[in-house]
């Protein structure tokens, strides 16, 4: 169960309006690794997750963390809306500056969301469910909230360079340095759980029931062999149980198939 | 550019017809993680990368062999779909067991495809091009990569244990191996990029104008202090600049905010 | 079954070419509470009915009614794109404020469909069947449609107040007009369930059935009890069947939960 | 910011496992009318409310309990897949009411979850940020928000009816008071602001800019005039601002269109 | 504009009660290639016509008849609805094909239409925008439509295997019916267009300005020469203007591209 | 199996870059008929294909092909978007027209991808999965992939008169030739395969299965009578088994449906 206060977790206050760079941080809102992304993902693993309580615990404290991001982005996405010049267009048009901002907003913040945020990222593109992953494998969920606090911090320090407005670098500096945070944690439990049960997922699975002959070789199907020059090419796997090789000239292993015919009934083409 | 050979890089040959598995398969060719993701993402990280020859090479060696096994899975699905019971309905219901596969079968399998695989997941949802990531920062891609990898094992092992197939599970074992080979082919690289440039993403962007004071902080904001007892919560940090420490109960930083009235041509409440 | 004339409702005709303008009145044509979803949403909701001839009736009158002003807006969105300065970009660059054109308008209207209108919304999102609602239930769909045509009026209104085009504005006006009507008519058809069945859909599920001492609760979930202010928080509710009460300080019913440990064959992480 | 404790808000209980019924509730969860789509359209509302003050807590306050529900469905669900039969398919299969079963669960809960809930509809359809809306106009969005917990309701109790297990059926009777709850704090909101402003949306668009000669016309497109039966064709209208009429036949009022031709760069087809 | 009788095209009506085939039909109702995709095609190639007064009839025509099929199959699934076993499941379940209804049924035709159509198709994806193609060039458009009819037509005819009901069966022998006259229709409009402004489209492009030398080009990039056996990799080509060959080993003509590095705002791995 | 070499087919080296025109260029290569939309349709059709040797190498020489373009327009679009002026947002402003690019061009451009193309259109929306068409009937397939060449083809000359950029242009006039050998050999397969098979998909359907009275009727659904001018009125239909026929006044042949009422389970409006 949830309680909110309406203090924010960090302020949220440009110096001053700016609608195209309120169409740009919609990506790190509602975008694939944006804060509803992180925010569903820990919620989801943290409510998915089966035992395991300083997982679980600690899951379900940076996801009700990010719904207070969540929170910063859409104050600040308002705030970077007022006095959007969207009425008078014609008027408007006559300065150049400002008829490219009114070209290169976003037209539902004027239509359909009032001056507010959406659940959208920069391009309007709606958030959706499938962004977010909850396998019930911690160590592979893990890595999925590895990656995305490495994709949104990338995306953060984009954006940052992107405009000059100090508030707005003071909200993405706190960000960076949450996402800094939120980086290493999940570095440390990942060492934490690869220790403990090995670190290909998922590790329970009988490693004899996998072609292991194909379990360390690197098929070098594109010409060049650059790819050989690399740790992944020979030597000790990081998984502790084989050796990495190279083959450079990969040939395939079965003949080509042959498909049956449809029944009638499918009206395929006639034979 | 590419070439093609119609031999299949390993043999994809069911022991009989399963309409049912082929629904559920269609998950590992067109899902979130399936293989139509990895070489789309592997393929595009190839292309958009600048410079770094062996990690292009690399990506496109990897790219070119996931494109091979959408081929293995899409000839699969079509053999478990050969002879599949779609015509009279109304006497396979009468057998309960083909009733349950006629009712839970992909229909589209029998009217859209014509008893082949398309680019969609085990619920018919379309594969689509959020799934993927690209970033042009190799550090956060290989992250991405190896999540993929973690992922797409973890479902195939699961797809493994759901059917008794042995020509189904041949094939599932050759894809197992291959994931194993890449998670650690991933972890090689994420290995040596983390060595040479450091761990937290982007590692180029000036640690100053981040809020260092919450760079290394647990929140408690889940009720319970579990999230204390792990690796996350004290000692050094695995980005070797910092050490985590732990705030208990966090309060918020900024005052409640509030937002100025919309100019009347938004139409909105009048206040 | 249905006929077309191929006069239109009421005049669809600018004073002149607004390419920015034609990506933003796509909206009301393609978005979330466009045309197309009224159209749509009342005539499945038309053909759905089960009896109930009045409804039936004024359903399709008013479905049918929608399907002109598709026609409409597609027509008057043909006209704002005449004479697009798509060709010779390196020119029109020349001159910022045609420049702010060119970077604004969609560029799928030059590319795509010639200088048309297409299902889709002002940021080139298309429309989509999960925007509409036909349940059966007339009361909670005659809200569906109340919703519908305050939030399509609401946007026409700001779209009003983004052009001084004459012949924009005229055909606004009529629309703005029908959705009153409509408005007030969707009031109406309430107001005659509401008092046939009661106010709480669906009416007739037994309220015995349901929790009732929290039927009429208002739970204090946000600090601050600004809440406790509102009609919502005491005296009688409007279904004439209670009293609503104020709870300041919630607490939670049930305790934490514990999943039990999910089956080896699900390749979770090892307990 | 938020603030999460482990105890549910309700039990969340089922009696005995149910894949097929762990399907099915996914649409109260993650559906078009789910508790994903009233908790954001409810924060989102809250955040980017423009002043008044009750709207804003008790929008804040309700959008915190749906999280609680989220919370609630997803444990329930986790719960109804324990000991799902998802390995040994050809044993199950032998067994025509677990075939029937094994048909018809959601395979991504097997293959993609790891037996917990997902983001998703009953379908498998993932939810996405168009379901929802924030306006910034509170009559308009309160509306919205009547219809969610009208069809939200309605949802339950079309679900109540299809289990027969006592665990699940006390939560669905949690939530069906809460949305009973719902419905009536927002009508009571509606009523509050329609005294206050009047009923048509948005209230502060001058009403005689719009074409008012059609502003109270219903338009019978419908062979059949049914609907001339209803409060909505005759007698003052409910804004007090007008009175109906009848329209039998309507005509078009506007010449057929014709569009020039496109210019020669957009090749279309030549005149 | 539009008007409607409550009458059908054409009969609808089942001889019993059948959920499963409710859920496949809606395939061709909301499908990729369903009746709402034609009716907005044409409808929106008729809208967007610049001149050309048959085309523009003929496609207004059909456009109106397809909303009439919409309607047809809206009505049939209703009726193949009614009765569905979608209370008392676990009485249904001790009968085993029952259970399978139960379970292959689509959930959101009990749950959320209350035993009605929806715009979706036989998985339960929603019917988008972005099915239609209305590109302004007639030739393509046709082609389109061409492509459509059937598409749509073999998709009917497999549906018309799997059911014994001889109402469904009546239903769809008109449906077949009428594709048959669409499928000849559009190719009597594309030999008309064809022949007046010759076979590649767009047709007003100079030729000149594409690179000749390969427009009449088959390139053999899968292995095996089965290809060069058809009409299409000698002789004169169908447009009239050139002569197939073939290229049995295709060599690339450019060089590897090599990126320049990111700027460093862009925080790309570091060279 | 696939093999890569990493020299492109042909050329794709711009002037000079362009990042509004890398926008427009997505539409081609992850647009609804872009070069991802051919690759996949072809190579899963080639996949899906039962027997037919020399359809299922020409299919999987064109897939391999159309992977090769993907490649193209890839490297094109990076290079477009060197030195994208993205940082300095406030400097840039001062110039109009750099600002009307920073307002245009796709922002997920400079946050998501580092200056690298993605799998989606030119308004930002993802490639999906439901674009393409595999339906096991090579002529009905193989309209769809003339229907493909035509669009993409048209499209292609569109984005050709948008730029001056000879580098653009020269690697569009390669597109543009390719799809003109690519319209053509779909054309000489399609006329191989009417002539063998006949002309109407499916064509193994038995003709006195559907309702032959109206197999080539014009119904004439929207008022005004030119539909009757073309060759698809009368005269013998392409398909050679009948003549057209033109019905000036339909009337509809089924009276209004009426549905019976919802059990009480369902929760309708109450009869
Ligand atoms: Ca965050
Ligand atoms: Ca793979
Ligand atoms: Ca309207
Ligand atoms: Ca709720
Ligand atoms: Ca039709
Ligand atoms: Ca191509």
């Amino acid at each position: 169960m949830f309680y909110h206060v309406k203090e924010l977790q960090y302020q949220a206050k440009p110096e001053r309006p700016d609608p195209l760079f309120a169409k740009k941080l919609q990506e790190v809102l509602g975008g694939q690794f944006g804060e509803i992304s992180v925010a569903m993902q820990y919620l989801f693993q943290g409510w998915n997750i089966r035992g395991n309580g300083k997982y679980k615990d600690l899951l379900l404290d940076t996801g009700t963390e990010e719904l207070a991001h969540i929170e910063m982005l859409a104050t600040m996405i308002a705030r970077l809306l007022d006095n959007a010049p969207v009425a008078d267009q014609e008027e408007a048009a006559k300065n150049p500056v400002i008829a490219a901002v009114l070209g290169g907003m976003n037209p539902q913040h004027a239509i359909v969301t009032g001056l507010g945020a959406a659940p959208t990222d920069s391009v309007g593109y709606p958030w959706n469910g499938r962004y977010i992953i909850a396998s019930g494998n911690l160590l592979a969920d893990f890595r999925a909230n590895l990656n995305a606090e490495s994709q949104g911090r990338l995306q953060v320090a984009r954006l940052y360079e992107q405009t000059s407005d100090r508030g707005v670098r003071d909200m993405l500096s706190w960000l960076l340095a949450r996402d800094t945070m939120h980086q290493n944690q999940w570095m440390a439990a990942i060492a934490e759980l690869e220790e403990k049960e090995g670190k290909v997922v998922p590790s329970t699975f009988p490693r004899k029931l996998e072609k292991r002959e194909v379990s360390y070789t690197l098929f070098n199907f594109s010409r060049g062999d650059d790819s050989a020059l690399g740790r992944w090419a020979s030597g000790p796997s990081p998984d502790g149980c084989g050796r990495f090789n190279y083959v450079a000239n990969p040939v395939p292993l079965a003949p080509a198939p042959h498909l049956p015919p449809a029944p009638p009934y499918i009206y395929d083409t006639p034979p």
